[in-house]
């Protein structure tokens, strides 16, 4: 059956691609990132430097916000986009990996997955049905199907198990879905974790049910990164080419560059924020330790060649002293240049891919985190 | 012997007073509230919103700063202005009020203090003449005298011990910082607990010193707020008038609407920033607890009058949902809109001043905060 496409295939590079995604809320340019607000809020940074930080995007979390503020109070305020003040576009996870990560005492059955909050230990079901429906009063711009994810390493038949509960769920999903309004998009989500022919089934599986993207699903969760691009190398050659590809929880710099290489559109991560948190930049020149003592006395600047002033305004030493003294303004400082050079690692991405480039571009940009940073004065 | 002034008195109206300070990195606004960064971060705050708010000038704090990241250190980087990015006015405190309350193992003599840092243990020694040399290698602005300040209630044999101990240390304050360069001032603190006669005696004995400025300290330390009103009152007739007065670390919005009205000068408090964290919001209807759940449901800004951009632009219901999930965000948003708030109480107060019109402006605030918070929905 045939589903309405908002995305469009602007120019090719090898297997890169440039596109742009339409969704109710605006437009998203990819290979796009999207920082992670899991609860409706970016953490340490302000909304206004997510958007000048070149961010179309960003990504809620179903589980979290079902617990609090509760998906029905969102939609009392018109939805995620409004209630946070971001109004831009908005994917929402389905809350199946937090289920299977935070929640106490769940149990997965046929009919979806029973659990108790980690927050107060009430009781939840989560339905592939109840995860669409507390999708859309989010109003989420892309919603992402309720699927089953299996930590690695895993038996061959837990794996194929979950897999297959995850396409009928997928099946349910597109149903629950019908009655969106047209823009708005269901993502389906390959499993099968390492195994080359259950993902190439889950993906197989999910096209003839017919969705408006395809995100990976069930990698970067602990497994080396050849198997995760081994994995991207066995999904991306049979999912169709007028669609975007959405590899889940994805990652360091090198694994986006490296899976964009092999035609993946949009990513998210938490490493951007959380590692700004601990102390931790991602700069051209690699990530970087700002705790490090060779940083306490250097009054030259993060990147002077950063498109972000906060990259260039404040010197290595006063931001060791912030990371070193617990000031929260360190973490906020940290984590908005993160969010900062994986936007602008995108932007070079999207560039290179119009210039048609990207192989100079990978090869230049791995060379620079390869150096690594600066030597200390 | 004469002290430059660097203090202009431009207008009266009944005690209240509105004036300029310059200093060498710029002029501050009197009445003025000082925002705190005690470890050269405002804490929850970008630098940017600190000045946005309208804030003049800063204070840091010389025990913090010695023992990190180090006065000497600080010095290498031009100041404290020059290393934070803050690059104007900047007060400091000499760090004897913190070696009461936070070190460890302290010990008071004629000499000065010793004690053993919070952080790590290591020893330190704080005298006159070191505190003034650690405020110079910070290049603050406007040093503080160091004193010893004695929490209330205390006996009176207490309070004149320290008192007398105080102002020989102010003497051999004001020796050491004779060769500071010309522009720079040094702020002599008047104590005596609260006990009025040793207040005056106080208050006299810098006087006869004499310094750039005059601070009313031992203050606001949990007495109620009739005593500190009747020690200001027992002090600012002394003082001479055309010499910039400083209330330190105060206080309530009340509370500085009162010193005002009592010849006041200068305040500091870490309340606006500390409460914000707590999830306590200032605003023209008194004070606010965002955790309380009137406030889960509510579409309404804080303050839709406010001039400051988040005071209007997110509802109270997103405010509580940050605050009650912990989200930094939600301690980032509170402390810019108890800054700006703070700021815009002064800029009222100075308009006020200019305008004749201080006591209308003092009534009508105080209305507004007796009479609370609007309605819940």
């Amino acid at each position: 059956m045939t589903v309405a496409n908002h995305f469009e295939l602007l120019r090719t590079d090898g297997t890169a691609r440039r596109g742009q995604l339409t969704t109710p809320h605006g437009v998203v340019r990819t290979p796009a990132f999207m920082p992670v607000g899991t609860l409706g809020a970016m953490k340490s940074l302000h909304w206004r430097d997510v958007r000048d930080a070149g961010a179309d995007i960003v990504l809620g979390n179903t589980y979290h916000l079902m617990l609090r503020p509760g998906a029905e109070r969102v939609a009392s305020f018109g939805g995620l986009q409004k209630f946070t003040t971001w109004n831009g576009p908005m994917l929402t996870d389905s809350g199946g990996f937090q289920v299977m990560s935070l929640a106490q005492l769940r149990k997965v059955t046929e009919q979806g997955v029973t659990f108790r909050s980690h927050i107060d230990g009430a009781k939840f079901e989560l339905t592939p049905e109840r995860a669409i429906e507390i999708q859309r009063l989010l109003n989420s711009d892309i919603a992402m199907q309720l699927d089953e994810c299996v930590r690695l390493p895993a038996e061959h038949a837990d794996i194929d198990r979950a897999m297959q509960l995850s396409l009928r769920w997928a099946e349910r999903c597109k149903r629950a879905f019908e009655t969106a309004p047209e823009g708005y998009m269901l993502f389906g989500i390959a499993q099968g974790g390492d195994v080359p022919e259950l993902r190439r089934a889950s993906a197989q599986g999910l096209i003839d049910i017919g969705f408006h993207g395809y995100a990976i699903g069930g990698l970067a969760v602990g497994e080396p990164q050849a198997v995760m691009l081994a994995m991207i190398e066995e999904v991306v050659p049979i999912l169709p080419l007028d669609r975007p590809r959405y590899l889940m929880g994805v990652g360091t710099p090198d694994d986006m560059l490296e899976a964009v290489a092999r035609g993946v559109d949009m990513f998210d991560c938490v490493m951007p924020t959380r590692n700004g948190r601990h102390g931790m930049a991602f700069t051209r020149h690699g990530q970087i330790n700002m705790r490090n003592a060779r940083h306490q006395d250097d009054p030259r600047p993060l990147d002077e060649e950063s498109t972000w002033p906060a990259a260039r305004d404040y010197s290595r030493a006063y931001l060791h002293h912030l990371v070193r003294s617990g000031e929260t303004l360190g973490a906020m400082l940290l984590s908005e240049i993160n969010i900062a050079y994986y936007q602008s690692l995108m932007q070079g991405i999207r560039a290179a891919i119009d210039a048609g480039t990207f192989e100079e571009f990978r090869a230049r940009t791995r060379e620079g985190w390869a150096r690594g940073d600066i030597p200390p004065r």
